[in-house]
């Protein structure tokens, strides 16, 4: 299922993380790492002054192909909370214009003594790519690539799921929605098994659940009541209007009626449930507003922990190649 | 006449400022305040190091929903000369774009924890809703909301006339132009009353001043000749073209002729009157070159006296705040 | 040649750098010195913490009539290098829109105590014009104006030359392409000239070598087998797509055949001659790939060096203000 081969070239030599590209093949002492530092980040976020000299005189270039302000917001912010420099570059509009091609693009940034890529590209693999082909000193964070991963809001949501509900290896998590065509979900998954979940499930409709899904250890079921049941979390996905126009699903009523989180089926997982959503959300679409709002949401708590999470892995990586740099040096 | 009930919804229990959403129904001490402090952050801007401590660490919203470049700009200096971390949002091209509800981008916003929006709306009451909707912790500053108000404008204004002209007891004021549609006009008037001026004047054509205006203790006048006389201030508003295409105003040579600002009308106040424009000036439109650029101006001192006046009003809405969580923790 | 009369507006009454406008008329210990200070910031770019404080709490206006995300990027980052707060307007989309006029905005900028401005305008001498109007306590750095000047591009070009290959005196330049419309070429010669260069060649077809080009003590070649013959440095300038729909150039191809630095045309010149060019380059139109990534290119230090160039002439600039100020003061 995974169209980029995973691959240790996120690892220094030894085996801190240098770059940030996707959860698969992390190993489950790396992820709880990375839980354990945003988590320490989060009492920075509560003080008065929020900001911590980790990154102080470093360059955070903010590298949108694909445009998504709430992402390159919560980025900038987590840089700025570092208080590294940034610059946001909205590269769509900008000097591929120019007819400049991608590598140039890049080798020009690094060449600016620039430290640290935040990289957001249509194209799945970007991420990767671009930290094969630039110089070792440049730390990548892929903040989503087409539909291979999106592996920030995957350890956000881990950081939710373990300060809300303990720890993974007794909770039931059901994702649900267009699997197919989401980064999230995939991040996610192998973020979770990974973390020790056992019981992890997909719902949707059949045209929105890849065929192989079972390979990499999850259960599929196209019917809310079978799926949810005795669940502990319920993870719901950003419904894209794109697919309906593809005609992949059927009318916006039709899919809430059978895949929307209304009070009603949420009421067939586990009492106390949680309820999530990487947003924006689409009241009434994907998701009933009283259960958006209702007490086992926790949809604005990930937003909270974004934050720290981007945090923690820009400081990590940033460690793993200041490492690097000084065994090389 | 206000669209929006005033309320005391910007002071917290010990009477500070919290929020700064408009001028009316704040006390005289209070706007004196405001101007005390504002006129001591004036040196901090003439020295070499302009910048100050006051918001380190803390993050500032710049939350747009209608587009202002200059307004922006000086909320946007005024924040990194407290040194606090600003996010600049251009709200109307981003989130909302994406069908999320109006609360669902504050709610997202705030859960970054951030620390205060500045907000510029198009719609009246704009800033008070955020204001009431948002966490307490959240400082909201009014930038422009509909016809409603613009209190920072007022109070830099205030500073202007103050510094310019001595105690507010013993002036004449006149506000020119388009006062039906100006929430300059309006937070003017509020702040000008509470400090004492008895003799406020509005002047303009009839289809362009509200029918109620004496209400608020002002006196209207259709003729520049009777209005200028004896007046120490003279505060042009900016004149919107679109109003002369609603077929509200005469041609733009019938508008300059009668409510234009020329040196002729001028010399019909007192020999001392300073003339004020919030800006962008419309020379020859509204105001005549040569009075603009002429030695009874203060218009670029307004501009100069808005970055202290908007640091001030963020670090007292910053400190009431911090005051409040203070109690609360 | 010159569209703008020289003038030493640029110096403070000792003779130091308190705006940046041109290379044209500034002296060799002048020139030399903004090298060696360049130089020395190099270092501060190799460190962990790039960050210096020499203009913290200073206000830099990135001031760009003309759209270049290039630029605009270097500057931004060597303002934040620098500690300065940077605001950057995009004045062809804000104020002017307004009906402002261009003085206004101008009068406007520094009423906000500004301390410096990026200019960058499709009009030659604007930078000139804008030094001239304004207070005199705001330095003035052009990032290019029409076909007049590019100032900080020539000399991080005299950098990234005497690093690589020593003293002027002894070496042979020559500029290949469009001479008629370039910026980059005009502040190349004048720098060049000064600094003791003594072979100075411009290479290009007729159509776009100025007529009275060797008045500035150049030679003009149509052809590049003579014109590279024994050169020690070679500057591609890159190919305005204007120009060849304006029938100033023959077809792409053509221009190639002709014009292009492929590896065979490099052979002409001297054995270690580096090869240079401003950026973004056109791979296959003005330059061949395998020379553009080869062994000879310095094309991408010419980047890093722009870093530290542009840190450069910003301290020297702002401390030639400072020194004027306190001599007033």
């Amino acid at each position: 299922m995974s169209l980029i081969t995973p691959s240790h070239i996120q690892l220094n030599e030894e085996g801190r993380l240098k770059h940030f590209l996707t959860t698969e093949g992390l190993s489950k002492p790396l992820l709880t790492e990375i839980l354990d530092t945003a988590d320490s980040f989060i009492s920075t976020q509560e003080r008065s002054v929020k900001t911590v000299p980790l990154l102080r005189g470093k360059t955070v270039v903010n590298l949108f192909f694909e445009n998504s302000t709430r992402t390159r917001s919560t980025f900038e912010l987590a840089a700025k909370r570092l208080s590294a420099n940034i610059l946001n570059l909205d590269i769509a509009r900008s000097a591929t214009s120019k007819g400049e091609t991608l590598m140039d693009t890049l080798w020009n940034l690094e060449s600016m003594y620039s430290d640290m890529f935040v990289v957001r590209h249509a194209d799945s693999g970007a991420a990767h790519f671009i930290a094969q082909h630039i110089t070792p000193n440049v730390a990548v964070i892929n903040a989503g690539d087409g539909r291979h991963a999106h592996p920030t809001q995957a350890m956000l949501d881990m950081l939710t799921i373990r300060r809300e509900k303990g720890p993974f290896e007794n909770l039931t998590v059901a994702i649900v929605g267009d699997i197919l065509h989401s980064r999230v979900a995939r991040s996610q998954i192998y973020a979770l098994k990974t973390l020790g979940s056992t019981d992890i499930r997909v719902i949707g409709p059949n045209t929105l659940i890849p065929k192989d899904i079972e390979s990499l250890g999850v259960r599929a079921f196209n019917n809310m009541a079978q799926g949810l049941k005795g669940v502990d979390v319920v993870i719901m996905l950003r419904l894209q209007k794109e697919r309906m126009q593809a005609a992949l699903l059927p009318s916006e009523a039709e899919y809430y009626r059978l895949f929307g989180l209304s009070t009603d089926k949420l009421a067939l997982a586990n009492p106390g449930a949680i309820v999530m959503h990487p947003g924006p959300i689409n009241r009434g679409v994907e998701i009933e507003s009283a259960v958006a709002d209702g007490p086992q949401s926790v949809i604005l708590k990930q937003v909270s922990n974004g934050i720290p999470m981007r945090m923690a892995v820009m400081a990590m990586a940033m460690g793993g190649q200041n490492q690097t740099r000084q065994e090389e040096g």
